[in-house]
């Protein structure tokens, strides 16, 4: 057992803390202003435009090599493992508006390369992976639906049908995210070629340019006020005889369910390695105003409640970075699938301690917590948000008592 | 001791449930869409302006004499004790948006309207109390400055200097409620006048109309990332030597401290009351979505983790309103500094509460539960939000430990 | 609505608060000693004899006229409401291993000596009812069974078989609280008389004197390491075809369920008034220590944690203590039935509530706090076992929850 | 980063897995059985007497090599690094009143070996650590005082006095865990040798025998109502004017401070590692029981709650485990000192998460939880002790706040 890093993720971490310091944190204030300016509706998308200093950061992060650190495949992306990747997506959780996209390292995009780079055809990947690996074409991933709980695969109601040389797929979505910019040219849809098949071979998944006739991107949907609106925001999408060539499905008919499985572990982790950076970077917030603001007499660093919350932010943060690292360290050593547990566990854990260290900032920051003075609010939400994306907490917690349950089953 | 309501508090309890069924919870959905169409910027002022559903409510609201019941003077108002008000208010709580206002009782109208019927001048009453007490003028309460922090009155900034027959306002505050609204037109400073006097004795009140030279209305304030618009927004706004007669100071230099005590006693109820209600709106659309949501072959109503949310909400929620109830007893039979204790413990409690039992009810609802599809995230932001407002809960927490202690500290 | 008390409840309250202050305070630390001297083995009944202090205070009780307040009938005790009673029990609960047995107001023989007064033939009165009225006689209630699930009374195994003129009784009970003791002379057995009664017609109850062959008390059974053995400790009792005459029943055949209902309901608010004053024992011990006691340079009561334990132990109190308050009201005006939501609601709420604020009070004791050197450790034992006494909390909380989601059914 | 065992970790955890199912376990129910009969006073020691199942227990392990693992010298014991050491002394604590004694791996003798081994002198170490080391000798450690806070060890009032070529100690201490058998010989005591000197130069320790005149062992003190009387209980012991050779003092005069930090890092973590154990152990038998246990007619494994303490136990564990293993790698890597953030962390983390999982064990065991009839309520009560013992974790949880607070300091 060791806990240090090895020589090359150290590397990178320094690098990546460099460029966090050097580009990313002093461009924060430059977003925010665009963002604002993007609210004017004379530009023609209005709030859904990514401001301007988005594609800086990128330039800036891949001539420094920090690009597509995420892919494990050496074909295509850094080929780091998820436990030599995990300390770097944490790093770009502490400004996760700015530093994700910046190394082309965002969600959704990179579960879509992560799939296609696994399942795609060549003609796929030639099409789609490419510009998505070059930081020029973003991507949505169509799954959950509004009127079914998406937690479970099998409520699935959109269809797609084979109709000749073409599928032809129905349904709606919603939480599309990314497609409200109409630079999201690519949406990957997941529905149902066969109701009749067992369970878990009903889906499929299809490729459907965002131009296709019938798609519909309907509205964007807020998350606590937020539109997400520089990141393309949350979308509803209607799909309605919306149809695509054949050679538009991944893998076959039947295996939409195992892709989006395979999709969903690392998406997963991602999401919780960036959890640890928000959290990290809400206890410096935290810590730095209480060091800084006096309230009757004295810093609130010196009153015991403050304390306590930043004691606890940081047991509970070392905990969760642990598991997460721990989960890393499966996934690349017995894979995703002897992994399972601990990828639920990881789940369960991050949002919740996200939520209660970004909440102990905010409450320190009074008024400006809750404002748009300082990241906190918007942290929150996100991490609020991670508590029920991806299926609710409740039902990974219930799959994973029922997993610690059959050892003990009575003969 | 007796738990039931007495004649006029049921009578006026069941009027106004009338009116939320009639005319309320139907004009949400208009209320929401009048408010996406008010961010159309061709309008004056575009996401400012008060959506008009709520004049034809208003309008009801009057005819059928559910008007200005937050007032307990009788020359002015409908005359109940607080404790025949809680009630009510916790009503109009279900419908935060619309109901207060529409019963011409929302924040800061009401403290400000308490504050000149009972420190008024007869000129300030008729000038500024009469519009208020018909709705047709709209007003705002600056206390809190961005610099400092403001639960510690004595850290005011803001110089209201005696000037000859004038006095000149100097400084700057946030979270202005209302003051994004170009009718919001009085705005009542909190200031020094003495920083040389006893703690208490150095802040005045002064009425500054809206439209005073050096009055500058800078930006809104986002609540997580709602502006609350309709409302009239939360505003900062600069002071620059801002020249108003001597005759708009409220009570006589000096009374500052005292009249804030006496306005936030009722306000920070009033406060508790509506959050009782929104935790049941809350509650309600909790039960309403496990009786009808399916996940996993079963409604969430027969998970076992859902029944426990809601047997706690339901708890939780009661032992609240009780103690918010008591706490009004006391404020009607020994005064407001006789329920010093307990107005301070509400403001402990049912922020908390009433978050708690929100987030289980966005937890319940998915996606749909942070978006705009359901009113439980605005919900949610409003309880979150006064966990800080008015002095952040810790202040709250000190201060009423230190009242217990005294009781037992070593003679 | 009023929070305040009458004048009976008030002058009993005085009158209470000052045999408390004048006799049971001092009387703790007497019956410390003379329970230590009890475990002496030379004694008859060694560790399970009631300490003489407690006979004293008895005597002082019934002279001040404070004795069987809980007894509703006036015709056998003081004839309170429940919510006159509720602050006397309250008040007993700061000593509660004193002050409710020297009221005659202690567990199981009030409820005990409810459902004789209640349900007993004039000879069962006469026999059991006048002595335990006395205060001369103590009682067991044997009704949870090791083997079954208790908390549902269908799952009842003791089978009681009428032959002859007699009932013959077989089964197993435990936690028969106060049957360690060999001057507990009678046991209320609840067992079926027919198993193939419709679910709630099964079951009946039986008096059975001590004495009767075939009863074994097996063993006394310890609550974290607390053998209560000055109350008679809670016992395992066996029933080996124990035949008792046919009008010792309770009620008639069939009976038992419903009789056992009614005895719960007291049975359990009574349990939840003295909680309360339990906590506020505890709160009061955490307030001292905290006043008294420094540690690294300034006492407890001026360390930030420690005041939010006494805080939010003060606002957990009042609330839990109005629900109890308004679960007694209105089980005076609309019936034990009618209370019923509100009776689990305090059955779910208190004990956890003390738990809480008892468990702050230990941390604040140290290594005190843990040992005999105070009464919190016995205090919290008692408080933690109430969360699973009586139907565990979950069972409570489901069925709350099932008649919330009730009111929401879709139709 | 690796988070697998090294293969000496392995062998001995596979080994001491099997000498638990094989010797351990089984030996529990004799255990109880004989701690009942050593309650019967005619033996000498009574309560105070260890159980002779665990001497067969030593020999067993002392047979297998499970002997002496803590120690990380080799000259002493197994020495393995804590790294090693921590996984097996987390099986040790699934049976906390067997398994650490039964491999002389037992607290405080763990601790007073390793002082004695690092600080004793030559003649201490023949006297002394070598029955120690052969289990056959039992030792006490003499720090905490009733009196005052001894958390801040510069409160300690216990004086040492030289006086010729003795040192005289006078003193009064509590919570000297072992000491009331009789053949616990050793004490080492904690005092002050020069008050004058700079606040951790005052302190010294020395070596006590037990039968030296003016040693006096007053009482035991109970935890919860536990006298852990088969462990030698925990002594109030009174010295006085206690004469002891000078060549009794360990290491110098003025060392005292610093011997007590380097036995507290090890003793702390050793508590951490066996409290994981506890937590483990706990966790098995709450699934055991939800499994086989039918309430309202389906087995408790199926209700939600009782999915989600599963779920919930399961992460917390997890976390808490990683931490315990890292701060043991940092031990080994950077020093005890250099981990002092990650043992105040485990301090703070691993009783409050052994005391949740636990609790939750007992609920769902309902009464056989809080009774002798599971090792539960026993479990709990150590592990809720150890939030207090070792300083409260408050205490911790404010110096580790103010060393993160130190990185954000304004400048």
């Amino acid at each position: 057992m060791d806990f240090g890093f090895d020589a090359r993720t150290a590397d990178l971490h320094e690098a990546l803390h460099d460029f966090l310091l050097d580009h990313v944190y002093p461009a924060e204030a430059v977003y925010e202003e665009q963002v604002a300016a993007a609210a004017d509706p004379s530009t023609p998308a209005g709030v859904w435009t990514r401001p301007p200093v988005l594609d800086e950061l990128k330039a800036e992060a891949r001539r420094r090599g920090l690009w597509n650190l995420f892919l494990p495949d050496p074909a295509y992306g850094a080929g780091l493992t998820n436990l030599q990747y995990a300390p770097l997506a944490e790093l770009t959780g502490r400004s996760p508006h700015l530093a994700p996209e910046a190394l082309n390292c965002a969600a959704p995009d990179t579960g879509n390369m992560e799939l296609l780079a696994e399942f795609g055809s060549p003609a796929q990947r030639e099409r789609w992976l490419r510009p998505l690996l070059d930081g020029e074409l973003r991507s949505a991933f169509c799954m959950t639906e509004p009127e079914v709980a998406s937690s479970d695969a099998t409520n699935i109601a959109t269809r797609i049908v084979a109709d000749g040389d073409d599928y032809v797929i129905t349904g709606r979505k919603w939480w599309s995210t990314g497609a409200m910019d109409p630079r999201c040219g690519i949406f990957i849809v997941m529905g149902k070629t066969d109701p009749a098949a067992p369970r878990h071979r009903q889906q499929s998944m299809v490729l459907v340019p965002r131009d296709t006739p019938g798609v519909t991107v309907r509205r964007g949907l807020t998350v606590f006020g937020y539109t997400d609106g520089a990141h393309g925001g949350h979308a509803e999408v209607s799909f309605d005889e919306v149809r695509v060539p054949a050679d538009h499905l991944i893998g076959g008919a039947g295996d939409g369910f195992a892709i989006a499985q395979a999709r969903l572990g690392p998406g997963r982790i991602h999401h919780c390695m960036r959890l640890i950076g928000m959290a990290e970077r809400a206890l410096e917030l935290l810590c730095v105003r209480a060091a800084g603001r006096v309230a009757f007499g004295r810093p609130l660093a010196e009153q015991g409640v403050v304390q306590d919350w930043i004691a606890e932010s940081r047991v509970r943060i070392e905990q969760a970075r642990l598991l997460v690292l721990k989960t890393a360290w499966l996934m690349d050593t017995v894979g995703n699938k002897g992994a399972h547990t601990e990828i639920q566990a990881i789940k369960i854990v991050t949002p919740a301690m996200a939520e209660w260290v970004i909440d102990k900032a905010i409450q320190a920051h009074g008024g400006a917590g809750v404002s748009q003075d300082t990241p906190l609010a918007a942290l929150w939400a996100q991490a609020r948000t991670l508590r029920l994306a991806d299926g609710p907490d409740e039902v990974h917690r219930a799959a994973l008592a029922r997993r610690e349950l059959r050892r003990w089953a009575p003969a």
